[in-house]
């Protein structure tokens, strides 16, 4: 990783290096706009790991330990420049500044392309700490709070 | 439905028009060739639900009745023309003759392209019997295969 | 359309309807979160065919009248309840109020469910006039202004 | 990469690994069946550009040397073992054994688990040589051939 890369890393707690694939392209001869989301996902769920909670370490895996789990509430994001095969990107993602709240907190994602070692798209997801059992929205556990303040 | 993509369509049990999406096509501008067995699987799973046994009707889905379910061991496609958008493919499925085995069956599958009254691609799915629960291939229930006979 | 659907989607201009594949789900059981992208995106390549105007009717493809066509510069999404397969979505698009600007225009996307009569998503995509000859973003010609505000 | 895996992957021409992403997966909480075959596509795409042939390094880009380029004709593949997030996947690719035709040539894939040093799928991939001016197939270029037997 070149120290241009780096710095445009830094901070972040979880990053995950992606090796576009050619079939990601589209019609345009571009990486479609949907992939550059499976790629923050990617390293979303990375992030979800750290917290070391039940139910954040193996998303959609049956967990007799918890019935919590992050659920996808909103997202955004912002195109820089169109990637395109062959390239990595490094899938970052950190909890945003004042981003934790009562019911969630947000993410902030950012790809950078190790060719360009520019960001080749920002954006924010809105995670919902959800109880799967009782199908309804549910206060964020103090444990994953601190672990988020400690990240 | 012309008579030509009726013709082509004739004697298949379980038919799901689908409409080809701008951005399922790649850097070739054609639809992308792991597409083709996306369209294939839509089919497929409405087939198996034409079985009308418990695990085939709603596959993936928490069941009390059934642990058994469909699950794919091998699959192949012929590309026959490439397909653009915009389009509407004819997904259509039924059991390939002489394909009831004592674990499984074969699927024989067709896409015909509404706009070119031709087929796009064919190909065979070979399906066994799954137990989810023992995690082990398990003979096929009379029932099933007796449902298959009748389609 | 039920006549609670048809007034979700009341006043748009272009609406896809999309039958859901069941391999659009993730290991939640939900449609997963970048799928809802690909569904405004067939909606968004409706309505930009909606402007008649070169590049902007068939994205992608090589175009002898025009070097213009859209990019996508941002877009968001809120999810307002997980969908599942099966069911049926309206995809629908229409120019965002004040969304006319000199570079380029702002799209709003509404996805409805049939089964559910809700809105299952909602976002803004921002689209960009670009020259893909001269690479670089373009002032929107009067022609496309125009038969937005017609829309 | 363990002896086991090494050995698993030994006489392949073209090895890309490729880390199984976490929305891959679908309801049954495996990888979907057509993601195999994207890993397929690629390092086949990867084993294309070792033949150095033009429209084969490049596949999809606009290309002023060379009108050919492979395109798919039939594919096939036999699912092992369900694959599952996280995994990382060697996906690699070789000419398959007498597989140099007039018109084309064949690839096997293979798909090895770096976590269960298991074969997790296996296939063959049908290539045609294209001439996309003309839009027809066309005999294979002796480069090709000699490159193929040299690899």
């Amino acid at each position: 990783m070149s120290s241009k890369v780096q710095e445009l890393l830094k901070g972040f707690s979880a990053i995950v290096p992606i090796n576009v694939a050619w079939g990601e392209m589209d019609a345009l001869g571009h990486v479609n706009n949907i992939i550059y989301l499976r790629y923050f996902e990617t390293s979303r769920i990375e992030f979800c790991s750290l917290l070391q909670y039940p139910g954040f370490t193996n998303v959609g895996s049956i967990n007799s330990q918890s019935a919590l789990g992050p659920i996808l509430a909103a997202i955004n994001c912002k195109y820089k420049f169109p990637v395109t095969f062959p390239d990595t990107l490094y899938s970052a993602s950190r909890v945003k500044h004042d981003g934790i709240h009562e019911y969630g907190f947000d993410v902030e994602h950012r790809l950078v392309s190790k060719q360009h070692e520019r960001i080749a798209a920002e954006g924010t997801a809105s995670i919902v700490i959800y109880n799967f059992l009782a199908r309804k929205k549910e206060k964020m556990p103090d444990e994953i709070k601190q672990r988020l303040q400690a990240l």
